[in-house]
């Protein structure tokens, strides 16, 4: 098995599904600890209209602090979303060290997540403008396994997505499970083809909880050699954009099960799994996470 | 892949750790609607002590009433938990088409358990004893991919037990992971090494969901060739004599899953979720399971 790299979500596809819009000091607390439990990357939020999602309303400011913050120091990753022009040209501004930007396979999902519909070509002009300005791109297709709102999503349509990134050289594919439709064997074709395709790409995946099988997804994705993974501490999560959201996989019963293989020992699970009390303490529930709430194994 | 055949055990596994008794007409009425679905065993309940666990009080007497309801009707297979061979003795006296009885790979659950600790001869002989007098046995290692209180169980004692269980022709194997602490390559692993030794073995397992593996471990093992499935609605249960006890593998889900990949069709998905939603009532909390929240995708 390949090395396995956590990209934190939470804090953008977590915080976005809250009807709370949890302030900026409360933020920075939740990446610092982020950044001491040594995750890979870690999303500080999404470059979007604050009127329509005022839970992001501050991420070009929280990149400004972070970014003076850990100017001087070893620090994960951050990373920001962007979903159209706008955003990425404050994406730029803010220093964001990985531009997160991509399309749906479905078009019921595209319209009401950017409502455009020309958004390939977008996507990929976008992706090339910041490369060309030295910024490192994840392009992504959502609802790569299924739609909440068309229901199957053809494969051709997904692949024919991808096979336009790879001939834009654009190597650092996710695939989102947004509604949460997947099922193993699913992920195991589609992963399959890419890597029939190439050996030059750098594979994600963001696997929603919706039908209990995120994890089993990501265990297939770890067979075909899926080296990135986008989880949530908490497993909180939701696109509030598809038609039954559900959180994303945690991020700390991911990382149990990895210490469980001896695999990255380096990132310290009692932080996550301390931060995901704090935020379910935060926000006054329980959050579908499991390790959270059960403990730690340590054996 | 084979076919893959569910053994309900929520009335069992799952009502034995909730404190409020079900009445027994309530339980006739669960049993009905889990036949009219269609799964292919029902685990009716487990003859033990009514005063160590009075959920399971009525076992003797569910017995008799449903033998005599379907008596004349195509049903499932009702299957029931020994212990003991007091508990063989009801089973026998109860008409019970599969008796499942086991020992714990773990020697501190085994005493919780059981009280005993020379469980291995003891369940042998009663295996013996119940195939004699005519009746299926289904034999299982609890806690066999580790232990609430002990930590790691070694993969020779859980094999150990197999093979005896092998050398005295006893093929219906069930390993258990009472605490949840199994992790897909784990599962792998260890079926694979029953799968080496013999191809008469007719495999199940049972998975426990505390650190959110059960469904990706489930995958493992139907990657193995394992055939059959404890799981049970809602994702209630847990052993009252484990450490950390977490919920089964909801029914619901995995047949979601299994009807994503065009399998099990004729058992019938709205049932199931209709009855998770209906102890998730009776019992006046959200359970575990994801499917009866979120809904059945149709396509």
């Amino acid at each position: 098995m390949k090395n396995i790299f956590i990209h934190e979500v939470g804090m953008r596809d977590g915080l976005q599904m809250e009807k709370s819009v949890v302030p900026k000091e409360k933020k920075l607390e939740w990446i610092d600890q982020l950044v001491s439990a040594n995750v890979d990357i870690i999303q500080i939020g999404s470059f979007v209209n604050p009127q329509r999602m005022p839970q992001m309303a501050d991420t070009d400011e929280l990149f400004q602090e972070i970014n003076q913050k850990y100017a001087n120091t070893r620090h994960p990753i951050f990373s920001g979303l962007v979903l159209n022009e706008k955003g990425l040209e404050r994406a730029i501004n803010s220093g964001v060290q990985l531009i997160c930007m991509g399309v749906s396979a479905s078009e019921t999902h595209s319209q009401k997540n950017t409502g455009t519909s020309d958004a390939l070509q977008r996507i990929i002009a976008m992706a090339h403008q910041a490369k060309s300005a030295g910024f490192a791109v994840q392009v992504s297709v959502q609802s790569a396994f299924g739609c909440g709102f068309e229901g199957r999503v053809s494969k051709e349509r997904v692949l024919s997505i991808i096979d336009k990134y790879l001939e834009n050289d654009l190597f650092k594919i996710s695939l989102a499970d947004t509604a949460g439709h997947a099922f193993p064997q699913q992920v195991e074709d589609l992963f399959g083809e890419i890597v029939k395709r190439t050996d030059k790409a750098e594979l994600t995946c963001h696997f929603h909880n919706t039908y209990g099988l995120g994890m089993a997804n990501i265990y297939a994705a770890m067979q075909m050699g899926v080296e990135y993974f986008e989880t949530a501490f908490g497993g909180l999560g939701g696109c509030p954009f598809t038609k039954i959201a559900s959180g994303n996989v945690a991020t700390e019963d991911f990382l149990h099960y990895l210490h469980r293989l001896n695999m990255r020992k380096d990132i310290l699970l009692p932080q996550i799994v301390d931060l995901a009390r704090q935020v379910s303490d935060f926000f006054g529930k329980t959050l579908p996470g499991c390790v959270y709430q059960a403990g730690i194994l340590n054996y």
